[in-house]
């Protein structure tokens, strides 16, 4: 049952990402909401920005972070103007928000070329069968600093 | 064929990795090389400046991108003390690089309780199955902002 507020909070990140169009970027727009208000907004910036990595959730997701203070964001919801691609929702999951709500889907932002679905096919493959090829390489001098890491006492877990 | 100048950039990628632990941060270190040569660096400083998407890989790309002043890092290569989480491997597809070399896997991560296992498998359910609920609303207001994408005539895409 969606109400009307949270109509509104979507429509608040469709506007984002309707805006975003004439502001030079991508058009993905979302919100993170806390305690029912919006806490923090994002738009997609990654060519206007030059960083690909600079989707609307996680920019909302940085700017919700940097106000609160905290890298854990459990007690937040996410409004997003389109279903998280697998990186926004990865970081979704790090950030420990509690609700997803989505509007256009990643089978639209295929339609407009943005190839979401793509990425989520590759990520469901095994290692071998991926496009960008991977390679181990001296994981036993490596995991010396996942034992450091072990063994630290005033370490801050997350 | 792992060669001796593959082996030194995973060696500084591992060096970030160890040294980021006495720097606050956490055991996770990655450089971007482009014609064999390291680009930029990243280690993961996700609890030291509360940014849950400041992985090493992450933070490695936006720097990369940043100093080539483009978001495609097509012939740019990674190398990584730890097997990308999915997030950061997503954000290496957006970022077009060609090749990921790495040391510690997910598992050697969830064995000191960094758990990029459980959003691989998180993200290979159906949505209905996830342990963070998604829901879809507004669909029919949100497409408005993708057909006006699509009419838009100097776009810039990728």
């Amino acid at each position: 049952m969606i109400t009307e507020q949270q109509k509104k909070l979507m429509r608040e990140a469709i506007a984002l990402s309707s805006r975003n169009i004439d502001n030079g970027g991508g058009p993905f727009g979302a919100v993170i909401v806390k305690d029912g208000k919006i806490l923090a907004r994002g738009a997609n910036r990654v060519t206007a920005d030059n960083d690909p990595t600079a989707h609307a959730e996680v920019n909302a997701i940085r700017e919700a972070a940097r106000i609160l203070g905290t890298f854990d964001l459990s007690g937040c919801e996410i409004y997003t103007s389109c279903e998280p691609c697998p990186m926004c929702l990865s970081a979704i999951y790090w950030a420990r928000i509690d609700h997803i709500y989505y509007a256009n889907t990643q089978y639209d932002a295929k339609a407009i070329d943005f190839d979401d679905s793509f990425i989520y096919e590759e990520l469901s493959l095994p290692k071998q069968q991926r496009s960008i090829p991977a390679e181990r390489m001296l994981g036993e001098e490596a995991i010396e600093a996942f034992d450091k890491w072990r063994n630290k006492e005033d370490k801050v877990e997350y």
